[in-house]
């Protein structure tokens, strides 16, 4: 999916919010957005939009001398994410529909994206993600997920944030973990998931987890590690967490479940959804099946 | 009211939205906004958001050679609000307090806004209007606004957008209409209300209108024509509608009642109130008294 003429706003605003978070001088954060403001006018659009917030942020690392602008808000996006699963885990193994539910909840998780939205406050988060699990919905693309999950030989699951890998778990205690990978990017970018946060999520105890090698906000392909490559190639099941990864998988052939919320108009566009909606796409090459919802 | 670091990412996401209107070709626009980067990155940010706005939206007129790229949308505005006013203005007759709900309508006409936000709809824009008309609130401010009004030996409203001085004009129904004189921007830029509008209105026949002869999307005082500065000077109370007028004129000495919908973080941190709130502040000097409430 390419990116549009309206994401380049939006990495604009991402790069003024990452240079707040960690250059206290005002006249150096003017200095670092005149630049990234020239570099962004330059650069080749004609990709999808990770790559462009890959060059965005390597811009940001680069200029501000911070590795990890956004390593204090991931710290907050995990506790309040391992504050809330007992209670909502609880509430999703006595709800109808424990499955569906456990599948909604991976999903509100996702909305804890610092990408998308800035100054994401942890109370709204809390409120949000408490009652889209109280939803009802996605019940058959839910069932569809489980009943590939059962027949495939392997399945790789991409994260996307810090925080919502927490409720990945929940949703991955459900799946046939044996066979299940979970992949996070392999440095940090944005608010997203590294091993460091599947590590706080408790995963590498329940399942493989890898590094997919590349900075992008998104999944790459020709920017990850061959060892990704190769399982991503090798499993005939992929659950896709987020926009980021949509963004940059959605022209493959793979059979993928896309599980997210659809935050801004370009993605909505393509998914022929409503901004705000929570999605499950199960999309093989041109084949697209879209279940919405709207719970926020 | 100083430009302020993330306003750089709303002038892009505007410039983007203007050339969707008014540029058919893709390549073209991304042309343009490649300029509009670069030159935002090249200018002087040290002066108030509509100073640069002015900027922005004078390289849009020239990059595109139209010279009102929000002229359909002006159109719809001012029919939407010539729709709603009769039963709004019915309904805001028989409240408890006609005075207080005027007000709260002419800053619900304050929605109507394409700078603060792309993508604005009719369907939202009539719904949200129609239940803030409901509230209760404002109501000590609505009264110190009349009040001041009847004293006053010379008022000027200084109008703001399209659509809302339909909104306005029922508001300036109920105020010394023989004392009073609306002005609006002198030259298209964004959806601001011009002579055309106040026009469309119905303004002229009730009370004088005058151009304030400049382009900015607010009012820069040293930027508008020697009558209106002179007006503006004489004026012993200015009523002032929408976040342009209060960025370009919140450090002026003037008695001055903001109208407002605050709808961006920079102008909710300046007036101490939540992005979304209705306001109403009266401002003389340093001395300022802030009533707000949450409608939408």
């Amino acid at each position: 999916m390419k990116t549009s003429l309206e994401c380049i706003s939006c990495f604009v605003r991402q790069a003024t919010e990452a240079a707040s978070f960690c250059v206290p001088e005002e006249s150096r954060r003017t200095e670092i957005l005149r630049i990234i403001l020239e570099e962004i006018a330059r650069s080749d659009w004609n990709c999808t939009s990770p790559k462009m917030g890959q060059l965005i942020h390597r811009l940001i690392r680069r200029e501000t001398s911070v590795v990890d602008p956004y390593a204090d808000m991931k710290r907050s996006m995990n506790q309040l994410a391992l504050e809330l699963l007992p209670s909502l885990r609880q509430e999703a193994r006595l709800a109808d529909d424990p499955r569906a539910t456990m599948v909604r909840l991976a999903i509100a998780g996702n909305l804890l994206d610092a990408g998308a939205k800035s100054g994401l406050t942890m109370e709204s988060c809390r409120s949000t993600i408490s009652r889209m699990c109280r939803g009802e919905c996605l019940q058959g693309g839910a069932d569809r997920l489980f009943d590939s999950a059962a027949k495939a030989r392997r399945i790789l699951y991409l994260a996307d944030n810090a925080g919502e890998i927490v409720f990945d778990r929940a949703l991955i205690e459900l799946l046939p973990m044996e066979k299940l990978t979970v992949a996070v990017r392999g440095f940090p970018v944005i608010n997203d998931a590294t091993l460091e946060d599947a590590l706080v999520a408790g995963l590498p105890t329940l399942v493989s987890v890898l590094s997919n090698g590349s900075d992008a906000p998104g999944t790459l392909l020709e920017d990850c590690s061959s060892e990704f490559r190769q399982l991503f190639e090798q499993s005939d099941m992929v659950i896709s967490k987020g926009q980021g990864n949509y963004e940059s998988l959605s022209e493959t052939d793979k059979h993928i479940f896309y599980l997210l919320q659809v935050k801004c108009d370009c993605v909505a566009r393509h998914l022929g959804v409503s901004v705000g909606a929570t999605a499950l796409c199960e999309k093989t090459g041109a084949d697209q099946r879209v279940q919405s919802c709207a719970l926020t």
